[in-house]
């Protein structure tokens, strides 16, 4: 029984001001899945340590992507996944999209790689589509192409790469739950015409300061007129945590995807690691739990490993 | 009598997706600009081929940069500006940007480049103030960095050059007007999220095309959901200039400025020149008079020709 297993990571949405567009794949936190092929056309799901995962293959953010694929491939086969969740569900780290993502990129190759990434992604949304009744790509495509993608459309599906240079980032998971449909509930319907400006002045300098390695232009750039100031409000410490963060050298950050995890991202690994400091002393003093991680790009996204 | 006498180019900002921070420099139309160090504190403005130009300083766009930059350099000298104005006023290509950038570069060379370019294109927003009553740099910026720039920020000023590739652009200036504050007045103070979002995705597969020498995907990415709906109704034969162009081969393209010049991209020189007969066809029909232009990327912008 032909069997693989990848690891498949965590990623931030969003990346401050490229909200619902742009997505960054960092090392850790990250899934590992095996994956094997059944002869028989079916599903199975397990999860591996306890998570309590739903094993309907269609209510699965797993399994319903491999439905949908193995619909349109038309070969008269099924899978057995086997999830070892470490992306904790709710975190805004993309843990629906991990396990989306891995299962497609692992059952692909299982099938001789018949799918192109681009496929993988749109295969990947429906197991967003479980998780948050939407389909949305700006954590599945970072996933699986790696590195920083921009989603430039969504009908018809564009998912462009940005070369981006070494960046440490540092993430917090405070022990907190926003739900994602509340932190879309939350965002106004329209903007004023100047703030979208700023933003897509900001998206734009971004981008070029990605490809550039301007460093001091992605920081520059690392401001949400919009999203944010609407978000924030739900995440106790967050202009506490942003403006120490900054102060002590981080280039800049926010809200990872809807929340709660807050990133930063620095230049060198120790500055990241000061990051790391500064913001378990504000979650401390406020006295709320946390999980940190202090990581870098993952420029290979998912990856098998056996 | 120390004299200069430079090349000022017209110039194309918004580049349909990036309203009022992206701009592109073009090397046809140019002013031809003549200035001359004189020894009283004056400035002294000559139009040389009988455009009727305020000869005030501060009401002229050439002056009022120059009394600007005057004053910060404490300098007890004056300037005599001789204009041979090609670039269209109310034409949408920067012919006010042209007046304003050509005299603080070619000023800032008689005084030893004493500043450099962020502060020339600081002076020269005196001169758009003069001409729309707002300082923007979407037109100077380009016109004095030369390619394509990105304005990130107005306050505090940051301007980005977005290394671009070869580009061929087909101009055509239909005889009619639109006043700059009209095509700003049409606009909605407001947008929805969603259009902003989609803007926003343009604006960053633009800026991305454009870095990677991605034709397909500055393409693409040339598409205007907020600005282009609500001024292109300000334009006969928008609709069907921009289809038969698109359909002629052109990547893409849409309004210059604020209009009423209408611009487009395209990969090839050749595919430009047939650009231009489609679009000189529209207008034959419609029985409004023209000019046109096929140019290529100026990457110099302001140009020192004596």
């Amino acid at each position: 029984m032909a069997t693989i297993k990848v690891s498949s990571p965590a990623t931030v949405a969003n990346l401050v001001c490229g909200f619902d567009i742009l997505g960054l794949c960092i090392n850790e936190p990250a899934d590992i899945m095996e994956v094997a092929l059944l002869k028989e056309n079916t599903i199975v799901i397990r999860s591996a340590n306890g998570y309590p995962l739903p094993l309907d293959p269609l209510q699965n953010t797993a399994g319903a992507p491999l439905v949908q694929m193995l619909k349109e491939c038309n070969i008269n086969t099924g899978f057995e996944i086997i999830i070892y969740k470490s992306i904790k569900p709710g975190s805004g780290l993309g843990s629906s999209a991990a396990s989306a993502a891995g299962a497609v990129v692992a059952a692909n190759h299982l099938l001789g790689n018949i799918f192109d990434k681009k496929d993988l992604v749109r295969f990947a949304m429906f197991g967003e589509e479980v998780a948050s009744g939407v389909q949305h790509a700006d954590n599945v495509a970072p996933c699986i192409y790696g590195g920083v993608t921009l989603i430039r459309s969504m009908f018809p599906l564009d998912i462009i790469v940005i070369p981006a240079p070494p960046l440490y980032i540092t993430v917090i998971h405070p022990q907190i739950e926003i739900r994602t449909a509340d932190a879309r509930k939350i965002l106004p319907e329209r903007v004023l015409l100047k703030d979208a400006v700023k933003q897509w002045g900001n998206v734009a300098g971004l981008v070029a300061g990605l490809m550039k390695s301007d460093y001091e232009l992605i920081g520059r750039s690392l401001e949400d007129v919009i999203v944010e100031p609407a978000r924030s409000v739900l995440i106790p410490g967050f202009n506490e945590i942003k403006k120490q963060c900054k102060e002590a050298g981080a280039l800049g950050g926010g809200i990872s995807g809807s929340g709660p995890s807050l990133f930063m991202l620095s230049m060198e690994k120790i500055t990241a690691e000061v990051i790391e400091k500064v913001m378990k002393n504000v979650y401390d003093k406020i006295g709320i739990d946390y999980h940190t991680y202090v990581t870098a790009i993952n420029y290979d996204g998912v990856k098998i490993i056996e």
